[in-house]
């Protein structure tokens, strides 16, 4: 793993603010405090697609361990909102195979019903890619379903491609439950 | 990460044999010997498809460094063969952020040319579950092209799913070069 350049947080920071091109505030989340409120939209994001999840606490508890062994980082829009955050963004790294470089997954990308449509997804999006450069890494990539449309249009616009090249075939994501 | 069980290895061994449900010896590479043997396959791989590559050496030398780190895990058939090994698979585990278990990546899979159609990628990718499993994985996933049949046919007939549950939406793998 590369070592982390500075987030512009100092180390007793809760939250340090991610530079990006829009005027949404995104955080990224460093302390307990402020991971225990992100833990809370996994599970919502699971509970309104009717998938498994460990409940609240114990993601935000997994977030904190997470966090805490440096692969990964949690984005947070609407921190301070006194209704619960408005969106969030897990991102994981690790080195890569093929240079000296990091990679960077988006494992999950989550804004609330109530505060779809608003860009909030797009500023997480284009922090994500921020922290991915920030950290060096060399390629950011993510699955997504056919059916969700709307994200599929956002990493589209904002150069995430599903084909090997421009107009190459399309990369299908495969898994096996075990 | 969780603790890797035991491999059927002792701390010298430059390989230890994978258990798996098939009659082609598969191995783990587990030291530089054996990784310098490895890392000729990826450059190879790049090379067949026309892709970008740091080169046999320098794959070989990234692959000492994150067999050490312990998150990958590297596979070879044909290990001993005089002309050299026949294929190889790249495995990656992670903390699942879902579950207190890891999550297995198939990063590549390779058979060389003169060897395919023979059994091996299914030996490797056996080889592969069985390894994540062991490691307590709760999921293995990889991303293919749409083009490469072959390798569709296989993953399906070794139960891997390109969509969301039985018969649901399908999955895009999306990436962005940084």
């Amino acid at each position: 793993m590369t070592t982390e350049p500075d987030a512009g947080s100092t180390p007793d920071a809760v939250r340090a603010p991610v530079p990006h091109a829009g005027a949404v505030p995104v955080t990224l989340a460093l302390r307990p405090e402020a991971l225990a409120v992100a833990g809370r939209l996994p599970h919502d994001f699971n509970t309104e697609y009717g998938d498994p999840t460990p409940g609240a606490d114990a993601l935000a508890a997994r977030l904190v361990e997470l966090v805490g062994d440096g692969g990964t980082e949690v984005l947070i829009v609407g921190a301070d909102n006194p209704s619960g955050p408005e969106g969030l963004a897990v991102l994981r790294f690790r080195p890569s195979l093929w240079s000296a470089a990091d990679e960077c997954y988006l494992a999950e990308l989550y804004v609330v019903p109530r505060c779809r449509a608003g860009g909030l997804g797009r500023a997480l999006l284009r922090a994500c890619v921020a922290r991915a450069v920030a950290r060096r890494c060399d390629v950011i990539d993510l699955a997504t379903s056919e059916d969700d449309v709307a994200a599929r249009h956002l990493y589209e616009a904002e150069g995430f491609h599903r084909t090997e090249g421009e107009g190459g075939p399309l990369t299908f994501h495969y898994e096996r439950e075990l």
